[in-house]
């Protein structure tokens, strides 16, 4: 069955235009002016944007946490995600040191096997490089797909991993055409500070962002930058949440380092005051890195505006405030880090970027989805609008006012992190691989309907590029 | 009469795909897959890259130039550039201080009037600001769509304009909607360094470099980046030619400043020794600001990749060595600034960027078309190829191997600069709103078929997107 | 007559002890523990801190400016001088275009002849460099002892310079032997937003800051050291009032440019809310640069800290309020730029910098005195307390506590820019080349005392201690 | 009995003046012009500089290092100092986790106790930081006068501490007056790439070097100063080698951190091309961080000269080519670190330094003597040469040309890294609180003559400059 959707204005990376689209087999098989829709499902678009479909590289679903599970699974979590305009998620696979990788990533398949509604892939955590996962990383990349390795330089004797398994990642992903993955905090630093917190009584949530200042992201993120020279590889710095961080990849980038940066939704519009919340209620914004004082946000925007950063990523990983967040009261080490943003990743940056003039439509594209395909290997199955690619649209409402609660959000999880905010926009319509999802703000979609993606290697398009004609 | 240009790998700034391109009244009626070729005439790009018609932002047609006048013209000149696979040119419309902005305007209209194959629009030079002057803008800009002006730093006594006369220009061009453009170099420094050489005897070409150096950019590039981010205003620097220009703009940047910066190919490829040729053949590599020494090509190619430099102009300025050139023996400062560089800008781009893995091909089509279009208030008219732009685009065989040369080139001038260069790539023919001006290699425009393009304001594109839907 | 200083604690640049200081014609003849006293008059120091007599390389003594005419002469001005413990100025020898420089020293000499109660020295202003004046410098340099010029950047069409100059300044500087001094404000902007400001009826002392903001003294002392690269010659800073400047500064010397950089107390402790203070009192406040935005202190006590910025200058150029500064009313531009600051200067660094644990002791010594003559050649005949050097001493109460006033200062204008602040610290006796000026808090001087100092080329010493033994 | 030193050129930090220098009871009772010489013993200087007594703020004397220990001992080792001029060192205290710091201490003393024929003091390693330790502090400081801990940032498994540690450290040091030393590389990822390039057959000398590269030490430097920040501490880097770490403690001063920097000898004039020598030679210039490409002494320079980098140590850690480097053989790793510099620390700094023009005169002594002892709590002691304080003097002879060699050196090592080197200047005579260790170049000292020097805390004079006064 074809569709066509008329009259819509497509957005991508580049272009904007208005144009009806037609779909066939799951694909775009044309854009024209005026296509004919004889026999074709017609959907009208008439005064709403085509954008392609959120790619969101930062997820963790029915992930384990300091003993409980994170509240939103492959299904509910997914659901969250196409509501919020995203059509593609790539999920942190965490691994066990001294376990074989293909263990873990059994485990992630399981996790998500009939129950994502939309398409989705794994990154693979490195806790510990030696001889054995060196082994098996080429399989990982050949067998599996997947081609970026997150390595911890934060959560002392749980996931971090010291300088030399870091600097190792990056040698053997550069060999083997894989991007390698930073959570920069120094997790030394704030093994003491945490400690020495609750030594002195001080249990509240706002310690949590007080024993991990934006220095120690500065310090982590310049460290990992500086190691990727040496190894002449490539880093993507996930959750960019301070100007310290970004002056160090700046200036990464301006020596011409293969660097690259993530910000997240909660650290462009909530600030640190959101800890200090009585009741308890600070919980709810216990991020690792924390929210940060409010003229941050500042950087972090100009950074999107300058390219010094280049994506966004929810970093879900949501807790319930009843009976999870709480198990943190008394002893902030305790609050399970994270939040519920999977599905309001895209329509924050719309509203407080596009909308307040801090970045242009195409550079929301970009951010949301085309760089983060031509980063992960997706492109240009993923990541666009354009003929012959995968037909993930989102039918967006870019007038609509509506204010974001969990009354309705569509997260399994108990509260939202940014309940009572006003966000201009809407995705009304969300298309995955041609079919609704969403359709006019209801789900049609189905669990198991989304399928696992195999990436390509990093740095193998550009390689093609050079080399031969024609590329795709 | 309707084309398709079938099977082409599309490029545009964000994408590459592979699809049939149907043109209609000049335009890009549908792009699709399998596109039906009934009654339109068909165009094989089996194999071919297609791509937007190149936009150089910096030409100079037709000018008058230390008592004589280059030797490319409106029509001569854009052959060349049609060949190259340029479809839009923007030259530099010079004044003359005391006289109204409109009769240059005009004389520039006659220049070019029934002359040039492809589109073309101007830029106005601002010699110095003054209330008749800024009583004149408005009717620049909403009558001529002239929204780019450009003001020098150097040539003392000629077109120099003193520092307020460049911070008034960006005050005026804040408030009105124009982009201000500076050729940076320190010129009461140059004025000196000249003199004195030539009081030492030293007349050769070499001592146009010499008295130049890079520092006197570096210093004219900080001055003006610094004086836009007072005025909080906008700039594009044109020909940045070394490091210490780089790290101005970087600098500006990373502040958050409007600032744009723009290379050259010459600047690229060539370097500083060409002008020690023997035989007076230094003098054809005379260009302000003159080639560096070969390590500032790195800092340029890295700019380009990174984004710190954004796009590429010809700076097309070309006279003969024979009667043009050789009006400098014996004495540099008479030898015409400048060189034929229109025809190759693309190529060079291609062959060094692309092929050598420098810059991908998004960056490719970003950086020749699409990038000038949006900072110079044509797009999306020109600039991409998607449904409803105008049909500007290049038929592109990406593995053809050629040796640039006077033998072959369309430029009147009796030499070329990158005579004997070996390049990967070549235009095979390129169309202009739909109709071919290069057919197979030939020839088949017209002289006058090229039309005048008023211009958009700066920002009003991003205004669009802020306030309103749909927006195009 | 031998004088005794007994028990006072000497401080240099380098050193803090407590000692005996003989002095015998003029000179320290010898420092010791328990000298003997017979023959000798003895001054009781015990518990004093003994500094070496302050240098002053900024001041303007009756000169003329916007007509009208400084209201401290050279016998005013350096009775005040000596007051605040400084033994040696070195004032601006302002020259005409077109005139021999031999001429305004001989006027500089005819006003400082009999008047000076310290002993002096002159700087050289270069208005314009040309044959004429190049042929003059050697004899400037060799028969009267100036080896510093100073070029202005700023007030358009009076004393700036163009680029031409300051570079041929810096070169014919970097041949003879001579420091560069700069004015760095972009005179051109000031004089287009002066205008503006006027024209847009902002005529009080306030739009005197707001027309030369700090971004426009950035720019001017970023031009002077990327020049100062160019000419590899060696460039000093005067009145630096920003963290804009500074930051200039910083970078030029981090890449090993010869560059020093001056403040003066009142940016370290002023700032521009005084300029908006009622009945035109602000006049009181205007000087070039103007006082800035009070977090700008920090960063310049942080480079006198760092050594970013190495000297301290009061640019005393005082007018009244009545009659003078009055001219102003109605017309910012009128009001004559400058204060009175030569008293304060060393009591405003020792209070608020070494009291409040900014700098040293042995830095308040570098700061006012030794870095001084050691830059402008009068070292160490001047600039510390060690054998065999002109006796300029302070004997200084680090503990009395004061507050500074019309009512009490010796200079002759009638106000007192620091009216009312306290501080701690006072010189109590003042001795030049053995002979008191100062003595307990008396004038015991007289006008004519001070001598003419012939100063030394700029690096004569540094090139001493490489070449030969012994060297002083 | 007193001594009288006549007619030598005092240098200090701040001065040069000539002048007669009178000794009683080993401290500096008079400096004067033509002071008495009856009833003193009279040596006389004319034609050399008195020199304050070098301070070696870096050695390692009878150190166990690999299963060897170090071929000097505090005999040997300080006999050749004093050769060199230096008159104090100050040596490292290695401890042991886990037993009490006292332990160390008291071996450290008995190594020291009737061997040393100059004065010394300790600093204090700190390998793990946790409430033993922090507890056994105060006692370290107000009983030992110990008021600097080094912590060591690379030798991984064996002295190195992780990043809690330092941070621990800086805090203590904070609260308690003391100065952290780091020792600066990356050990997690030196450890990698020395096994790597063992694996690898990579077994050569150079190696060693190529397997700690600048940009480790860099990284460490960066994070070391981002870690002072966070903690408001106090910061000394030890042996900076290389541009990369120069750079992060510039960056680390100009936003106003306490960070301090120290080069050594090695650094300044070898390179890593010495580690290619043949026949295991290469093996004599091993040292931890390693000798960098040549380009690197540039930075070095440059830094010296604008005070980014503050003192020269020697890191003298020597072992004999037999029997003891040779231990690396085929296994680079096993070559002792570290190499013979005591003696000739201070000539090398004045004939590359001084002679070649790089820094002043005044500047060397502050190198090597003055600044030292500010930041160790020495001064005004030590490091100086005033009434009051130690006579450590170092006569010197200027112009006296030598070639340095083990033929002639004295210590105990049987190679000398700087072999065949031609150096200008060389002490003649050196005396220590008065008494001569060596006199007219012979050795006339006595093992045990050296005592223990309590020092100072860290910020005590500048408090006491603040409060009150008299201050010493």
């Amino acid at each position: 069955m074809r569709k066509l959707i008329k009259n819509g204005t497509v957005v991508t990376a580049a272009d904007i235009y208005e144009a009806d689209v037609l779909i066939e087999d799951g694909k775009i098989a044309a854009i024209g002016t005026d296509l004919k829709s004889e026999g074709v499902e017609v959907i009208d678009a008439t005064g709403r944007y085509l954008f392609p479909g959120g790619i969101d590289p930062h997820t963790h679903l029915d992930m384990p946490f300091g003993g409980t599970v994170t509240r939103d699974d492959f299904e509910t979590g997914t659901v969250a995600a196409a509501f919020g305009g995203t059509t593609t998620i790539i999920d942190f696979c965490l691994t066990n040191k001294g376990e074989p990788l293909g263990n873990a990533i059994q485990t992630w398949h399981e996790k998500s096997k009939d129950k994502a509604v939309i398409d989705y892939s794994f990154h693979l955590m490195i806790g510990e490089m030696n001889d054995d996962v060196l082994r098996e990383l080429p399989q990982v990349i050949h067998e599996e797909g997947i081609t970026s390795f997150k390595v911890f330089m934060a959560y002392k004797n749980v996931f971090q991993a010291d300088d030399g398994t870091l600097y190792r990642t990056l040698l053997a992903a550069k060999e083997l055409g894989a991007l390698v993955m930073v959570h920069a905090e120094n997790g030394d630093v704030i093994d003491y500070l945490t400690r020495q917190a609750l030594k002195e009584g001080n249990t509240d949530p706002i310690y949590h962002a007080l024993t991990r200042p934006p220095e120690i992201e500065g310090e982590a993120t310049g460290r990992a930058c500086q190691l990727t020279g040496l190894a002449n590889s490539q880093l993507y710095v996930v959750h960019v949440s301070c100007a310290d961080a970004v002056e160090k990849i700046t200036e990464a980038r301006n020596k011409g380092l293969d660097v690259w940066g993530e910000t997240c939704p909660q650290y462009l519009v909530l600030d640190r005051s959101y800890l200090e919340r009585p009741n308890f209620e600070g919980a709810k914004y216990v991020w690792s890195p924390p929210l940060r004082e409010k003229w941050h946000q500042d950087a972090l925007w100009n950074a999107l505006k300058n390219g010094q950063l280049q994506t966004i990523g929810s970093d879900q990983c949501s807790f319930d405030f009843k009976g999870q967040k709480e198990l943190g009261r008394g002893d902030f080490t305790k609050i399970p880090n994270g939040g519920p943003t999977i599905e309001d990743r895209m329509s924050i940056l719309f509203s407080e970027g596009v909308k307040q003039g801090r970045i242009t439509l195409n550079q929301f594209v970009d951010i949301t989805s085309t760089r983060i395909a031509k980063l992960f290997g997706l492109f240009p199955q993923k990541g666009t609008i354009a003929v012959g690619t995968d037909a993930d649209i989102v039918i967006f409402d870019a007038n609509v006012e509506r204010v974001i609660s969990r009354e309705t959000h569509h997260m399994a999880v108990d509260y939202n992190a940014f309940e009572g905010m006003k966000v201009i926009g809407e995705p009304v319509s969300v298309l995955c691989r041609g079919e609704f999802v969403v359709r006019n703000r209801q789900f049609v979609g189905k669990a198991g309907y989304g399928s696992y993606l195999k990436r390509k290697k990093y740095g193998e398009d550009m390689k093609h590029q050079q080399d031969s004609i024609p590329v795709q």
